[in-house]
């Protein structure tokens, strides 16, 4: 069997593995053979290698030093299957590339600064730059848990995320419909407006109260309304066409856009009540990725959630970011301009798991010695 | 912070962290207080650790070479907690015991032999003798992926694992009531015969006949059929009471006894029909410990499963062992006697996944530097 290097990292509320690049070019195998073979997959309870079985703790972070001008590490994000033996490597994962910064700095690919260190990540899945901002004082990384943050119940280290330009990344327009608010069929002969933003991901808002909603719902309450799922994947998949992604609802892909539901916030200090849909039933907390499109959807007046910001009282200018109230807590985002360029984002936290050696069987070998 | 060694290894169909003993001992924190900070316990998702978030990847394996004459290894069990911060310490796992004698030939306890390599482990939780035996042709454990066991959809290497003297260790006697056969109340105003046998771990037997079953249900179908479970765990119970091991059934253990149901087997080459209940469901497949009470009670006539097995016309004597029948394949079990003593058992397979250091935040301090 081979030993192929790896260090285990929670990155926000995922557990990522991340590779060096040059440490997964196996002879004879792809790249997807041998996640899948690390993996344990394709088998639900991955019982033969390390996934955990759940979409959350079967994915990898693969890194390596960048040749582009201005950017520090390029970083590829793969979503490991589990009962398929298929890698999907066609979207980010906001929590996983809270890890990269400091897998970067420790690997000795970006020096270490005195109060803090800049790292320049490329994500290649969505050609998206994300500056990654750590504590160093003196110049060392001391990976102290300082922070907590919602989902994840241990303090970790904090890393400020910034989406540099995420504005129309996937469609070219921050509003793909030209609208800052649509009115969108939901399928029983009434339509709902929703603003429809493009910016860290596709994201669709629509006001809780035009559902029915207080807002103050708890996921578990929302999953079980009456028809409530089946008519927000209908104005969900409604979105993806008057975004432009896909040309009929029945094409639209399971994770884009996001859909975010906005009330009026209850926790003090907060902007914003968010619910949002993941994988087709409500979460507890936001990702990073829909908490930048809400940020910017907030920062234009006339959008669905720049109303209900408004509506809190809270002076408009300068805008520097949101206070988001989810059902598992409170998340901070920032707005900022660096060298000209728009940046949006907010702070998560990581933490070293594990490191050491993960071992792969040969595959077209029975007689196995060990090389490790 | 601090680093801990450990090998990641399946185990038969769970996932067991395996520490050297000595690795464990960290100055003022207790080892349950440090297995459950490296498992991320409490935690339903165990996000900030190395747990699996379930019963079967939260399991610890606790090695040490032994001082005790004609024994190599001291091995000792334990259940990480996940929504709760409680370390279970008693009893075994049969499936994390399969890791133990090739951990033991690569740590350099045991000297490998040619062919085979015969490691005699001490489970400390249950006081039970394992002698274990691993293919080493040419004295080198070349953990060759020959083998398959229900369970686990990728082979790995073998290891045949025999429990030495298994019979009454949890109650004295092999027949813990003192008979072959028992009428249990189930709790129907009605009774059906049972037949309680102390090996491996305290198993009660009874007839899919009597229960209206043919015994080739699925788990899934047992678990949906109306009454059955909680008729299945107030027999479990009544037994726990006839063997001695608690006074009344409210005091029953969830896992003690583990409950069987025989019948003739469809698979050739089999001699009976197993479907074991594991926590309170249907399993797929059948434990090591379960399968070495199974055997000894086909091994005595007279018992419910000595007569399926001897309707199946399989001549009775030598008797050597059971091939069982479950739904997630055949299980082949052995007998033997070495030096006086019975030996009773299985061939399992185990694999390493991984190896390197576990991170142990420090509790005591925020200004955590890295010490690893």
């Amino acid at each position: 069997m081979r030993g192929i290097p790896a260090t285990w990292m929670r990155g926000g509320t995922s557990k990522c593995w991340v590779f060096r690049a040059q440490d997964l070019e196996v002879p004879e195998m792809t790249v997807d053979e041998v996640l899948l073979r690390l993996y344990g997959s394709p088998d639900h309870r991955q019982v033969d290698g390390v996934g955990g079985a759940t979409s959350t703790t079967s994915k990898a972070v693969i890194v390596a030093p960048s040749a582009r001008d201005g950017i520090d590490v390029d970083y590829t994000f793969a979503q490991v299957g589990i009962e398929q033996a298929k890698v999907d490597w066609g979207s980010n994962c906001g929590n996983c590339s809270a890890v990269v910064a400091a897998y970067a700095v420790r690997a000795g690919w970006v020096s270490a600064q005195d109060p803090t260190t800049s790292v320049r990540v490329l994500n290649t899945n969505t050609d998206q730059v994300i500056v990654q901002e750590l504590p160093t004082p003196g110049g060392i990384l001391t990976e102290e848990p300082t922070t907590e943050i919602p989902g994840v119940p241990f303090p970790g280290a904090p890393v400020r995320m910034g989406f540099v330009e995420p504005a129309g990344r996937t469609t070219g327009r921050l509003f793909p419909s030209g609208n800052h608010v649509d009115e969108l069929p939901d399928g029983d002969n009434a339509v709902i407006a929703a603003t429809l933003i493009d910016a860290g991901a596709p994201v669709v808002a629509v006001r809780a109260a035009d559902l029915g909603l207080t807002g103050d719902e708890s996921p578990d309450q929302l999953d079980a309304l009456p028809g409530m799922l089946p008519r927000l994947d209908r104005i969900r998949r409604a979105a993806a066409v008057a975004m432009g992604l896909v040309k009929t609802p029945e094409e639209a892909a399971r994770a884009i856009p996001k859909l975010a539901i906005v009330s009026s916030p209850a926790a003090s200090g907060t902007d914003l009540r968010v619910l949002m849909l993941s994988m087709g039933k409500a979460h507890p907390a936001v990702p990073i990725t829909g908490s930048v499109g809400l940020t910017l959807a907030a920062s234009r007046p006339g959008t669905l959630v720049a109303e209900v910001v408004d509506a809190g009282g809270r002076p408009r200018s300068p805008f520097a970011g949101l206070g988001l109230d989810t059902a598992a807590g409170v998340v901070s985002t920032f707005v900022t301009e660096t060298d000209g360029q728009q940046v949006v984002g907010a702070t998560r936290t990581y933490r070293r798991l594990a490191e050491g050696v993960l071992f792969l069987p040969d595959p077209t070998r029975t007689d196995t010695g060990d090389e490790s």
